[in-house]
């Protein structure tokens, strides 16, 4: 695996979280036929994980509110994967506070999902690491992924990754949730994660959006410092300004098992219909919100409205101390 | 002026080149109204340089065909500007090759530019020196831009840097014309560039292309490196994928002389009507171009023409063999 001729590192794995991010700017309203064709597109490109989208809980979002990827249920994935025969591993995401986890997350031998992606802000560590080893004694792969690290204080980031690091986890994520990060801070929080994850045997990750335009460049800044589990989308879909987009990631890795030409196969059948509908991207209120590193809720309301193109009115209310 | 309490670099300096590199999507025919806007955005944001255009021949380019920015005539320049009595310094870009410079570039006292960016390829850099001496003779600051570099050998570099070193020129700029670069690339070129340039007193500048979304990202790494002179445009801009986007540069930079709110004004008044008409930013067949280090012009063919939207059609092409 360390071969001299091998200019590329094979132990870093990719991400597509193109249905679960993406599915924040449609209440995951994904017909299948989308769905499929990612899963289709991740497994021709050679893609390592799919995140199917959340398990979350029906009673905060329910059934008859939100598309099946804010659950997946047993039936929906498998609806779309069958019994998953084939080298992508699946992974969906619980978020703290919101998932109904003791009951909806199966034990690993009754589901097709091979991870379980916990999400959470630093004042939920507790219930995080209960999600942790509960993941992980019911068989899974299980990551833990800080939110909005870019507001805490380092004293806070570095009590959670103490935390973490004595947890079963296997994959500790460094998340941009704002977009506010600049690359530098990148390096500083990779290093930091570094040093709790890899004394006991973690991976880092790496989840970025592209407020400011940062998502690849950063994603890069955080693979050179040592993370080996990185996140992106097709055509970068994900809430807001997006993640970080896969057909860069693809186009930047060298591991000749990963193929880039069906991901323009799917930006071309698949994310630019898709875009005619939905907004996402590094708009100037994406921008705005990331260099304030503020969350992005204001920003996405703005572009869902009739000022959608009042850039100033958005900066003053935005820096407005009334 | 490098008192301890000074958070920011006061000898960095923002150029923009909105007009000068936008003017390549359509043939410099702006009106006077937006070159007039884009004149007192920089004033208001704090801008230091203004790039107003090209002094480019007439005979190549016929002013039949081509706006007034291709040519920079004085009292066109005039009629935006007056006196340019202000702290905002103008500039215009000559292309080796394709400027009648000796007669077209006039005495610095007859004219309100101040500064002369020689652009040119690496075999052309004789001529380009002779085009340094001439404008640093008729009383400009010059600049020296090495179009394409992500095309030439480490050697070639170094023999253009030295040459360059040993003119007049008192700014050379990295200039990832492609934007194919990526940021670990940009290091070791700045760095370069700074080995040549620092110990003659000149300075270091970055323009950088957009293609595969780091244009942004790469002239901070310019700028960690020593660069003090970085080009960045409204909107990002420019030819193809386009340019650094002023209103991330201007979100990034702290010196408190920088004001935000102009440019923001600029971008909802000028550029976002400007985008309805006119095509530029990372769009997919950018990316492919800049993976491959290969010239925009297929990818500017392409999104002009009916096949837009024929990613996989346009990376067959890009990616054939015969």
């Amino acid at each position: 695996m360390t071969a001299p001729w091998i200019t590329y590192r094979p132990e870093l794995k990719v991400l597509d979280c193109t249905v679960r991010d993406g599915g924040l700017v449609n209440d995951h309203k994904f017909d299948d036929d989308f769905v499929r064709a990612i899963y289709q597109t991740n497994l021709e490109a050679g893609i390592d994980y799919m995140e199917m989208g959340y398990k979350n809980s029906k009673k905060l979002f329910p059934k008859d509110q939100f598309g099946p990827w804010k659950h997946c249920d047993e039936e929906d994935l498998r609806r779309i994967v069958g019994e998953n025969d084939t080298p992508l591993k699946l992974t969906a995401m619980a978020d703290a506070g919101k998932s109904d986890w003791k009951t909806d997350v199966l034990p690993k031998e009754d589901s097709v999902l091979d991870m379980i992606r916990v999400a959470f802000y630093a004042h939920q560590v507790s219930e995080a690491v209960d999600m942790i080893r509960d993941a992980s004694e019911k068989g899974y792969e299980v990551a833990a992924n800080l939110m909005a690290v870019s507001t805490n204080t380092e004293q806070e980031v570095d009590q959670v990754l103490e935390v973490l690091s004595e947890s079963p986890v296997d994959v500790i994520v460094v998340v941009d949730s704002f977009g506010s990060l600049y690359t530098e801070q990148i390096e500083q929080l990779t290093k930091k994660y570094m040093s709790y994850a890899k004394p006991q045997g973690k991976e880092v990750g790496m989840h970025a959006h592209n407020n400011q335009q940062l998502a690849f460049a950063n994603t890069i800044e955080a693979i050179i410092h040592g993370a080996n589990r990185v996140d992106a989308s097709m055509a970068g879909l994900g809430r807001g300004a997006g993640n970080c987009p896969m057909e860069l990631m693809i186009g930047f890795l060298r591991n000749p098992k990963f193929k880039i030409r069906p991901i323009y196969e799917a930006l071309q059948n698949y994310l630019l219909p898709l875009s005619r509908d939905v907004d996402w991207g590094p708009s100037v209120q994406y921008n705005i919100t990331g260099q304030l590193n503020e969350h992005p809720r204001d920003a996405i309301a703005a572009r869902a409205g009739n000022e959608k193109e009042d850039y100033v009115g958005f900066y003053d209310k935005l820096t407005s101390d009334v």
